[in-house]
């Protein structure tokens, strides 16, 4: 592969950062580099199922939408769209064998990219263009290498492959929100092997961590109460009052039991109730997450909190609304891909370390899931040494960009393996 | 009236006291003594609608009724009781004319009875013979009188008056325990005149408080939660928690909020649940009773504080049982009611006080308030004065005899100008 | 008076309505006016005693001070001020008498001013010029009665009064701000009258209610706690929540026991806490008030409610900062004042209404009883009555400037009263 | 040793068996077998340190010494036990060497003995006397082998044996109350070396786990609150409401956050507040217990409760009462103790099981955890595997009278590894 277009491409990428679910010229990016390359990108709802979007926000889309448009995004790519960022190219061999998917994640985080004169975005001129929206989470890498493998796909001589490759290029990875309506389009439901990773996080440049512990199942709520708003002197007994609602909800959920089967979570992150003090509140929302350290746990712990806010709602004569927000479940990487992905690493010269904890959440542990589910397929999610610059998240973050060709490599060796031609 | 035997009832009844809804023997005694003087006193579900017993405990019930057999208490009575006590004798004049209720209760108060020697009923051997169970608030005083108007009646010269006159001998009134029942077994729903009183409490002997205001309504509730126990340490998440559901609804009854019309109350007098430190507990309850000026307000906080409870029962998973202990309303007493009591009080030599405070609750009120509703008839409660030694419901309580020909009088006067034929 | 000047007058200040604390150009207008007839306007802290302001909020006072310099008010006057709004005007007659105070409040409401074309301020040209400020409760009324009065006093002969009168413009009467800290600055503690109205409200153009009822005291709270921010994830032991205090001191609030001698309320108003799902919340406040049928009420609402929030501090480990953002008490008139304000009604030919319930809460009320308190004074609040357009705090409230010379005229009939040399 | 005289002691034990705090017949056994080997056993506030003692109620201790008494215990010993039960046998060789404690635990479980035929307590005639009252936890074989190790002691030649074995005989293990009061009268403050164990529970006959995991750190907690009662209806805001501030503290103690280091637990256990429906109680209590994964852990839940409740007697003006009524560290044992008794146990030719989650609290573990602390000194808990009929707790438990041998030998075995004279 050749470095040069990596770097191009990850760096016009990089220019471009947008929210999830808003990432319409990202988006649009990627269609063209994918149609120059010969790929017919899946878009819309042939790869988004609209039933279990999370976290999506109508107005934030629609002002992405017009921004887009203001950019030179092409109306008639915007109307296949119909709303819904993110695409799939598919590589297929026209022959028989198995199907693999690959996933890379595209959206960026809410963090305005630092002006430090030190930070090599500035100085190279790819800085964000986009306030308070910054590749700080290295997505625009993950997108890159994407690119890179689609490339070699339509590189390799005839009759040398078998089978298919997806490239899934998937919305909203940060909250957990887009994995599980890419999941539900069946997308990867013919897929025999899957494979995700990302970039830098708990491993150095010439490190591959080959089988990350510790996902956490998660569930992002919202939780919105509606009531009726009186006034407190004269007609403290008309009012349904949201906010002693929300009040009493977050106190219960903050003591759902412990589970004695492994660790759990709650946390009430927000709440928000009332507008005035001399009225009494109509309205009240929560926004909380749970986690486990399995999926059984974190179905607990769901089941727990809607349970409890729906007696709220019952008790308070509240109407309630709840909104799964974002989510992810925990993930067992198998152990003939880890086995793959040691052996392939290992001849890329890159040390590969067996365990080392991840302790966060990832939504691609969704589709993986599925894989195994469905087909009893096979997974993986690793982790792609980077050298960093700042951390994850952060205004000053920037990755090593020669891991790009790694990554590539990595990719494509493994796939050389799953679906060379015998 | 001879006073003579007014005073014998009295003593024999004071000597048999009986808690609310286990009267058997003071129920019989005051069958024989109807019985003798020619009614036939109706008896358990014709005069208690069972569906609407209130506060009453099946094995106390159990208990009082081997007890009254030891007593000697004729078995076909109790079979005809089929355990509910009180009893309503009717006496029926043949000629047309309205139907007059009037109400006595019988239940004695969980009191035991002192031995100080200047303690009347000690001196003349007539002091309780239950232990802790004791006439300390004047019930056998009322019961007194309403066999001396029933006497009165069966003395009274054919032809002198019309209609119909119900003497209703009701259980339970402590705690408003019995009245319901009785109100909803019809039995006063031909009725076009209510009548009922208490002896003491605000008054002295000679006065008569015409129309005592104040009354509350209320209602008393048991709400009882039923969960799942199991080890707080192995299976903490296994548990269905009866304590927490308990707490938690104890919390958000005390918070319903107060009402823009008037005076509202809500106490949670007593929590009990769990039976040890290292079990999740499965069984809790708690003892409520909610309070309003008007039965508007009442109603609120009756809907209020069920509603609550339910949604802890969802919320927590937990089964739930309400049961109503005890209910009472407000009464306004009909002008011409208390014109005709005070015409015929001062037409007794009494002092006449037009109102004076009850603040307390009555479950006459709720028969009252029946006559007033269905037949758009006219109802009254006042208060006999009495001198009293000791207080209301304490150990050295004694009411003044003298008042009991008094109170006939004054009942059998009104009588007389209700349906006294023309 | 001449009803052509008092018009300007209050067409002038309905153009700059200004909110509570930032009455700004409201004060320089008024400070122009009382120079012109001759009075030197105290100003700033020597009758704002800055410890006592309420719900004055720095950002805000100081965007209206630039925007006040914007607008040409002097930076000399503005000096004076010292950042606090409203102004006293004193006329001594030189000779010995009473001390009489009269309050005129001068804020306006946060409400845009309605583009109706039959809106009287829209049709003359004096509609507001401030975006969402609007004299919406008839403030810019009450001003110029005060301005009127100022007039007249300067206008009569030499030895026809005796004593002083005070004219207190005070700052922040919406949300009962601005009161205490006038009345704590020692300003009234020299009288022996008070007086204070209201224009409107329960009364039409004709009326004067010179008994209103029903003052409720009241204390605005905001309770703010400040914990510890963690990763609910990793380190939900490390957090200190501030949002689950918050969530509990605001359940306990609202379970704060009823009193037994009359009405209480309590309503939280607002909650806010918490800035992002996956972070244990460091800050959350709560906006609260408390009313009281009497200041004995409204005292144990207040003290019930501060050690809850302390409690709520020690147990969750959290700081705490108690704010009183407003208060008023209720206010018994003198028979004294409402026989002189009956007297003088009706000898302007207004309708005299003894008692009408106000059922809210005003401010003037402090001013009135710490009069009533130190010098054993004698006050009164009453309604001047005035038709309406709209009713207060609406975007298309008008009153009727025909009232403004009988409100004069009232207030100086009494003047002549009290403080006419004999 | 002879087996008979083992059993003997055990089925005398069995025969009087005592709870917590109230072993005085128990321990007058125990005094009567040491003094008749030559020991003189330490009694009372020698070994107990009062201000320590946990859990323990006057008013059953009271009952429990008149009993014995009538039982015929020597009122002498009585008096030197003034109150507090267990005793410590010491013996010294008189010669250098290090000082070596044992601790075996007196006390019984309240459970009735079951009277089923094929009981054999019941059948070889030593059934407990005592109502209510069994050793259904194998405490008395616990005494038993201690009773053997103390005669062995005494049969050994002189010149044997060096240093110290102290003998601790520990009222009130069940509810972890006693070994803390034990610890902190300083009686092993001087030693090397401890040694605990339990029969039966995770071990059959013929097996030894000699390094059981997961003893859980645990803190048992009594909380009472004390207010003041007044009537819900005429006097809401005079009680101070020990039932809202008991549930307030509950609900919150439910919540106290998770540990992100391990695995942390908290049970509200048993709630009762209240007397009487139509009265504001003035007295509530919690039973609570906490319990972590480490020392570190069960710190944190304490310091939380603690906190949470302090906070709630603030907020609602409650007095409080904490009590700790019993506790228990984690253990790990020194692996020279585990490889000793490792040793041991294979030349007896029991099963060593190497390691075995005990999954419970034992107090012994405070013993050990002191001797490691203070002295450097190495400690060790293990089960000596025992057959069982029934389970522990249960009415009809039994253990296997075989291994009473075998534990002293393993103990003695133990003891001439320490302390044998080289």
């Amino acid at each position: 592969m050749e470095v040069d277009q990596l770097i191009k491409w990850r760096r016009e990428l990089h220019s471009f950062p947008e929210l999830g679910w808003t990432e319409f010229v990202t988006t649009s990016i990627l269609v063209r580099e994918l149609k120059l390359m010969g790929y017919e990108p899946l878009l819309g709802e042939s790869i988004i199922n609209t039933k279990f979007v999370r976290g999506r926000k109508k107005d934030d889309v629609e002002k992405a939408i017009k921004m887009a448009i203001d950019k030179g995004v092409d109306k008639e790519l915007l109307d296949k769209m119909n709303g819904f960022t993110g695409c799939v190219a598919i590589y297929d061999s026209g022959k028989p064998g198995p199907t693999v998917s690959l996933r890379f994640d595209i959206d960026c985080v809410g963090v305005q990219e630092t002006d430090n004169e030190n930070h090599l975005p500035l100085i190279n001129g790819f800085k964000s263009k986009n306030q308070n929206q910054m590749h700080a989470c290295g997505h625009d890498g993950h997108m890159t290498i994407g690119l890179g493998i689609a490339k070699w796909l339509k590189q390799q001589q005839e009759n040398s492959l078998c089978g298919r490759v997806k490239l899934l290029f998937q919305p909203a990875e940060e909250g957990v929100r887009g994995a599980q309506a890419m999941a539900e389009s069946g997308i990867v439901d013919d897929c025999s092997y899957f494979l995700a990773s990302h970039i830098g996080f708990i491993a150095k440049s010439g490190e591959v961590v080959v089988n990350p512990s510790n996902f956490l199942c998660t569930t992002k709520y919202d939780f919105r109460f509606k009531g009726l708003s009186s006034h407190p002197g004269k007609d403290p007994h008309v009012g349904i009052n949201a906010l002693a609602g929300c009040c009493t909800a977050a106190t219960q959920l903050l003591a759902i039991p412990r589970h004695g089967k492994g660790m759990s979570r709650i946390n009430v992150g927000v709440i928000r109730a009332g507008e005035a003090r001399n009225v009494i509140p109509a309205y009240g929302e929560l926004q909380v997450e749970v986690r486990g350290e399995t999926e059984e746990i974190n179905t607990f712990m769901c089941q727990q909190a809607e349970r409890l806010v729906k007696g709220v709602a019952l008790g308070y004569g509240l109407d309630l609304e709840i909104e799964i927000m974002g989510e992810a479940v925990d993930l067992t990487n198998d152990k003939e891909m880890v086995q793959l992905l040691s052996d392939v690493s290992k001849s890329n010269n890159q040390t590969v370390i067996e365990q080392r904890s991840f302790g966060g959440s990832e939504d691609a542990t969704i589709l993986g899931r599925r894989v195994q589910k469905i087909n009893n397929g096979k997974a993986i999610y690793f982790v792609l040494g980077s050298d960093l610059k700042g951390t994850h998240h952060q205004s000053d973050f920037d990755f090593d960009e020669s891991i790009l060709p790694i990554g590539v490599k990595i990719y494509t060796d493994c796939l050389l393996k799953l679906i060379s031609k015998k």
